[in-house]
């Protein structure tokens, strides 16, 4: 087995904020990373593919068809814009880094298993630090 | 000479945005940095003493108590904040890179030469990204 | 499923040495990390916990809160110490990776599984160097 | 079980190139990858052993003696070399990072688990650029 | 002052080789990076630029016009390249990291100083591999 | 002026303490840094040569030739040792970053600057960790 792993970038404005529980309840669970008026991150994408090289091509996926994909499935949506209130497909998500990762996982599934013959999507891990990170896998 | 330099981040949320142009002008020179809901980063800040080690303790400054300085200064007003909004140092000032490196720059200079007998401060460098960088000295 | 990384570091010295060994066999197996005044690193640690993120936070563990038992059980005891002769809950062991790597897992295991009701610790990983490390996962 | 890793670096020339195919196929395929002078890369390489630690030694391989074993196998014969055209056990192999990862470890498989007799080799990780990677398992 | 820096990577092939001296020579003073069938680096390259921010942008540059620059005229012209064959301004050029980085400089050096009003360009860096650079400055 | 730099590892063992002052002054003045069972570093220097790049070469200094000078006069004689007692040429020396800098830039320079007919030693760099490092600069 072949695991193939490219890696993206981008920034963002966050706050951690359930919008079902009272403000006390959100300073309290959530601390500094309530702040109301947003804080945000450089954040790292890594997406990787499970499968089988293809005899033609040594290629499990093209990584320059797999970077295009995740820049338009999350790259673009997401870069220089507020989780919380801005991308589509995180509506009613709080925008933790384990519900990002697992956002991320099943907006990009579809499209990578179909441009990938060979294998399938196998994991997405999300750094929203250096130090913390978060990583989904479906199984 | 030597210069020593210590590490420290934070995390804040920002956009860039002139509040005396238009909200046109304003997208047109800063793009997708000044969307109105904010992005952010995760900054790197390093702060630069020069001077010469002292005979005692061979040290320029202490490493520790700088950390601490940097920390009071700079990573407690700005961390998990809105660097528009929130940072009192930082009121009137557009938070480009160029104009943070400089600002805090000035805001730690004071009391890191009062700290340090055997220099002074010499350059603060911040990372926006990994990418984008802008460093300050006063000469 | 979900795997939540948090990353820490700590410095400290060391030296690979068997006592039930004579100083000829340290010296031929061990070579020159069997140095009698010691080495030293600055080690990293990797805590991974695998679990569902909860639904009212978001987060399967608080890295928060993760960061402060780490601190507690690993950082605090070992940060600035010497690993063969100042650590409680190494005596005994040699201080290769793999060991400590080991014995910092159940170290840390019992309370991290108590305070993250969503799921367990799944590994440790050290890094002696950018380019040595060792992971222990219990399965 | 214990999960340890050794990393290397090596720089060589490649190309993507199918030569049972056209040179348009190759173009249309590979893109510059493709581009007939040739480009390369800084690759890092990453081998990792699973095993126990031995009770004597704490060590589930030496990592000293895996590194010259890697450097024996892959860096020597690949660093400042052309894959395409100077090494001898990747002849007739397409240069993906996918067919290298899998190269790689079945060049190192059975030094490895000799030289090892508490585990076996487990994966090799092999990093194009800081972006772009592939891991080989043989589970 | 302040120096604004871009961090912008490419991939290429090159060989350290003198065409006005033998091959002994060359073999004799290059070694390795002599190697005929080349070999390839995953160059970064750093771009500086010295100067005031403006009152308006907060910007010395506007980083991603600086991009763009960069892209233009090192990245477009250099990636998935051959250094010794295949980039004009490299012609007659010995492609050592200190004549590429004297090189890119000058390239750069008009365009960056007429996009940029508030200073001009001040240093180019180039890493050949993590452990190797060269910069150039005018002054 | 072109700089070019080399960068190399080494890990050892030191304390912060300076035997001229009682153990009460270096435990406060030293804090942890000067636990009596020693503590250690992976440190990382960088070593910079200033100069014009020969004609034939197109180097300023060999770096394969500054490495082997590097690890004669530095790594060799520190790399797994202790750096308060093991190395001849730093006894004496309290050994803080800024100490070392120092002293590897005096022990470098003779050599580094008959090697290099080009140029001379310009500046040492030394990371005691990711976050604390000293420059040395003669000038």
């Amino acid at each position: 087995m072949v695991l193939v792993t490219r890696k993206e970038h981008f920034t963002a404005a966050h706050r951690m904020h359930n919008p079902d529980q009272s403000d006390a309840w959100n300073r309290e669970v959530f601390g500094k990373c309530n702040h109301p008026n947003w804080h945000g991150h450089n954040y790292v994408i890594e997406v990787t593919v499970a499968g089988e090289p293809d005899e033609n091509t040594g290629y499990v996926i093209d990584l320059g068809a797999l970077k295009q994909l995740i820049h338009k499935k999350i790259i673009d949506p997401c870069d220089h814009k507020n989780l919380n209130l801005d991308v589509p497909f995180l509506k009613g998500i709080i925008p933790s880094a384990e519900n990002l990762a697992k956002a991320f996982y099943f907006e990009l599934k579809e499209e990578v298993n179909t441009l990938c013959e060979q294998g399938a999507l196998h994991a997405v891990k999300l750094y929203e630090t250096d130090r913390n990170s978060a990583e989904y896998r479906e199984l």
